[in-house]
């Protein structure tokens, strides 16, 4: 096979590879890391590099335009190295940190009655051991273990091998005083009375001295982590990233297929335990730089935060195909038909296992899902929702990707899972962009002259819409009749706004000349396309509600509040959302945003055995609706490829202020 | 502080030390390893090397001749560098394998009416999985637990992280056809019906294809591994080697306190790892080479013989000493008073956690001890021998280092180890080697001439003596006279042989001229310090039976059958140890020479769970008597320290045969 020289601009070395390369393993090599959005699929043309000199083959063009494809521009997923190439990598979107997700810590209330003598399965005693003698010569680890049994009414303790070598000198360190940690988890198969020995230190921590845990949410965008004082409840430091993953795929299929890959399960496995490990070191950070948190006379490694190992349980909640890469187990069969995941109820894992820089022998319990689609990340959501325990009919929505959406009562629990697509999440949308600095993310536009004003995050010149804005977009383009309810244009309207682009109809938003789009100007529009990915994806998620509400044989009217979970659902605009006929029409004082419902309730968790096992039940008794499988899912989801809907009498609230409009 | 050049004739590079660096050291940066069998004391002086330029300092040259001394011998462990030197590092005494343990293996009986059906821990299930529909979204784990649960009446399975990455793919292999191999070992806490998966393979394995299991025996000596069909319970291979720890220290005295130094219990660690995984290779490429065992139609990697990761399960017995070092256990309690072990029961492990290089998932059951010098190999030597099951009241003895002797019957069972010291293996006597090529193992005396005649083992020029020859002199030199009832010379006799040497009087056996001593020549001699450590050696064993006996209020004559387990006691002439006073004077009949009843006892345990419970119970309610507390112990010594004893009641028959040779 011939080897080929390939430069890249940004790259200091050149590379050698053979015939038939991509242009982004050639990349890798050099060691830059070409972002692909889509896995590596052609899809969503974010990997676009020009070859300046020499020759490439390109499979797929899709989503370059015709002029970009003559200036030399290929998409280096597709296209493969067949001789001696140049290639100028252009500046990659970067990623930049959502401002308002990081730093804003939201006070979170301390369960009430929390007693973590008995609600938390970690617990720290304080022992002074008799010494051994010639007339007893009982073995370390047997003295131990009685003096921690006797101490704590525990039957059986477990031990690793790790601890068993350092039972003996810390014994022996302050004259046979010392503090052991236990984690009372309940393993599969063991009695009410069991216990693993987590750590042992010399000497007596004082009873008051803080005990770390953390409850962790990974996000397929954001990864955020809690860090808590379990002995109090308190949650001293929070903080937020985007998932490393994103690199390799924005959405979960994307990142399977990446998984999938030889090698690729893996890299996914280090890019997340990179963010969350990134996320402990900082959120210790600032709390040792916090001075509330100085403790006196407590030099104990666990005690004192010196870093992520003074950490010692950790509770993780996520969707399945992000708890599948967490673990480094294959998700591939999640994406196949009939979708179904390696394991739901993962057993509890140290940390040396999972991956976790905090406390080697730590617990981390990963909660338990539900199916392909609807994850630990729901049945945390659940919890924290209280919907499970309220007679009131719930529904609980988490707006995104997989559109997942539970209907019920403290009685019974039905679920879905929409796969409304990214496109609320800025992919599939031309102009699509996470929520992050130069996102618009409102709009309004003047009814006389179709001119738009917008709101962009970070108080910057735009760069395209995030979600929150499209919805907003949308809904101001159906209210002025930019667009009719099919979503077609309006074309014979009175402005240069509405024009014929590269992929059909559009409405520019933003000129070339007010855009911040790098190296690249151009008109920030939504096109027809974008419209009717955007009309799918709600559809899909109001299809979902009156499958769950028809298969309980419930009227959507019967639902008496709606829960809307997950980040995105803090900042959309309900009326808005109510308007394009992706929320049901239901009176303002019933929907509840509850912000990040997961990391919620798997601080819930991690706090109290008893709101652990509340999750377990309400992930097995949860009744999982495989849509695609739903005959009536169908002609719902046609029903409501409409702005807002076919059938009007649902949306009367939205049928009033058209009427309105027109008189 | 001031860098000297090392050199050493045997190395190829020369290393650059500061001042104070031992010898030792230097060599091991050298490349070079020093054998250290008293564990860099500089009381065995094998250590010694030739300082042939330069300066160093030495602390002690104990052991070395003032000839040796004047020719610039040094104790390598013993003499600091304080200048550039040059070293010669004489031929190392080399670890022949012993000729008779290797090879030669015993017929070792299946114990009958073994069912591996009930009586094993590990098992193999074969299951036709119903395939996931979009009516069973079931997890794949969830699938396959409930499997195996409905087929094997297992309620709860334990599952690693590793398995449930390779479930999914496995279970599509071979359309969901599988073999899953299950341990139902009763963890603590475990209820009785739990089991852990040890490993899922696709397609059906015939159920009459072998399953692989391990019995390991860690001598400090000698490491044994037997090779098991776990089915059938057949030994199919045995091999046994020297434990390469004996290069660090020859006693485990000497190797706790090499263990204790930096670094040390690592090393130590890895060359008895190194030691079993070597035998565990050998094993199973002899009995790949072994055509009956090719099964056809199998291949499967667990049953089908590719390497040792083919075996699933190990049962692991040695001293105390033996297993805090393989699992890397601090051992440094067990050498200082009150003498206690850091633990007895060690918990299941698992291959991986334990290092053996056989599947990485697979039961390693370490066997329980009862105290710091009674180890696991007493307690699986005990139940092989039987004594636990029967009303005879047996003495069950390990001639050795340790001397660990048990008095007992079904009913009750006392043990003492009577820290006899490594006379018997060869050390702390002059010319003291191990039974290997080159070792006197017999010696004969004319009662007239005082010329001995000697049998080498190996057929070849003399060395040294072992164990056994040691034991076979000293008894001749008695009964002709050399030597009185205190061991002290007849120096009046007429031979060349009896003289003065450079430790006082001596009895010479081989001159230089027919030994094979390479650089050194010497004749070979035994002194009157050499008898001394054999009295010694000889009286603490036999205080302790009367210890142990006395505690029971039982006369020694009380003892129906002696029980002798432990490689060395296949070799000894049991009228001669009976003639010194090293056992106690019974009819031949009544004794008993069992072999390796620690590997044997492991064998029964990894065939059966009910023996291996056994076991446990036997480790439990053995009492252990502390020879150092006990006042008794120090006046049965004093006794025991003449040939054969100061009670001549007590030996009959050496009294009658003294009255024989006189009349």
């Amino acid at each position: 096979m011939a080897e080929h020289i390939t430069a890249f601009d940004i790259s200091e070395k050149s590379v050698s590879v053979t015939t038939g390369t991509l242009l982004t393993e050639a990349a890798h090599e050099a060691g830059i890391d070409i972002a692909q959005p889509c896995g590596g699929q052609g899809r969503c043309g974010r990997c676009a590099v020009q070859v300046t000199d020499g020759s490439v083959r390109s499979r797929s063009t899709l989503r370059l335009s015709a002029e970009d494809v003559a200036r030399g521009y290929v998409l280096a997923c597709q296209a493969v190295v067949e001789g001696d190439v140049n290639i100028h990598v252009p500046p990659q979107e970067k990623l930049e940190r959502r401002l308002t997700t990081d730093r804003t810590v939201a006070e979170v209330a301390v369960p009430a009655g929390y007693n973590p003598a008995v609600d938390q399965t970690v617990r720290r005693v304080t022992l002074t051991l008799t010494p051994p003698s010639m007339d007893d010569q009982t073995d370390d680890w047997s003295r131990l273990q009685t003096a921690i049994c006797q101490k704590t009414g525990i039957g059986e303790l477990q031990v690793s091998l790790p601890l068993l070598r350092k039972i003996g000198p810390v014994l022996r360190e302050e004259e046979w005083r010392v503090t052991a940690v236990l984690d009372v988890s309940q393993p599969p198969g063991g009695s009410e009375t069991s216990g693993r020995l987590v750590d042992v230190l010399p000497g007596h921590i004082p009873a008051d001295a803080p005990l770390w845990g953390t409850a962790v949410d990974i996000g397929t965008t954001t990864v955020s982590v809690w860090l808590v004082n379990l002995l109090t409840g308190q949650v001293v430091q929070q903080a937020a990233e985007y998932n490393r993953q994103i690199r390799r795929g924005e959405d979960v299929i994307s990142r399977i297929i990446y998984a999938s890959k030889n090698g690729g399960g893996e890299e996914m496995r280090g890019l997340v335990l990179e963010t969350i490990n990134g996320l402990l070191e900082r959120v210790v950070k600032r709390a040792t730089r916090d001075s509330r948190l100085e403790t006196e006379n407590v030099q104990s490694p666990i005690s004192n935060l010196q870093s992520p190992t003074s950490i010692i349980k950790a509770t993780i909640t996520g969707n399945s195909v992000m708890m599948h890469l967490l673990l480094g187990i294959p998700a591939a069969s999640i994406r196949l038909s009939p979708f179904v995941t390696a394991v739901n109820h993962i057993p509890l894992l140290t940390a040396k296992e999972a991956g976790l820089a905090i406390h080697p022998e730590a617990p981390v319990d990963c909660l338990p899902g539900i199916a392909s689609y609807v994850g630990a990340d729901i049945s945390a959501g659940v919890l924290s929702s209280g919907m499970d325990d309220t007679e009131k009919v719930s529904l609980f929505m988490d707006i995104g990707t997989n559109g997942e959406t539970v209907l019920g009562s403290q009685d019974w629990l039905v679920t879905c899972a929409c796969s409304a697509g990214p496109a609320f999440e800025g992919a599939g949308v031309q102009h699509g962009m996470r929520a992050t600095r130069g996102a618009i993310e409102e709009v309004w536009i003047n009814s006389s002259t179709y001119e738009p004003t917008y709101r962009v995050i970070g108080d910057t010149r735009p760069k395209g819409f995030c979600g929150s804005g499209l919805i907003s977009l949308l809904a101001e383009m159906f209210l002025t009749g930019i667009v009719d309810k099919g979503g077609n244009f309006n074309t014979s309207l009175p402005t240069n706004r509405i024009r014929q682009g590269a992929h059909g109809w559009e409405y520019v938003v933003v000129w070339s000349k007010d855009s911040n789009n790098g190296s690249r100007p151009d008109d920030i529009a939504i096109t027809h396309v974008d419209i009717d990915n955007l009309l799918r994806a709600k559809a899909a998620i109001y299809a979902g509600f009156m499958v769950l509400a028809k298969s309980v044989g419930l009227p959507l009217e019967a639902v008496e509040q709606v829960l809307i979970g997950g980040a995105f659902g803090k900042y959309i605009n309900v009326e808005k959302a109510v308007e394009i006929g992706l929320l049901p029409d239901t009176p303002w004082e019933n929907f509840h945003f509850l912000g990040n419902t997961s990391v919620l309730g798997a601080y819930y968790a991690l706090l109290d055995q008893k709101q652990r096992a509340r999750i377990a039940d309400i992930a097995s008794r949860m009744t999982y609706i495989e849509l695609s499988a739903d005959n009536s899912f169908f002609e719902a989801f046609t029903s409501a490829l409409f702005l807002p809907h076919t059938d009007m009498t649902l949306f009367p609230s939205v049928a009033k202020e058209m009427m309105k409009d027109e008189s």
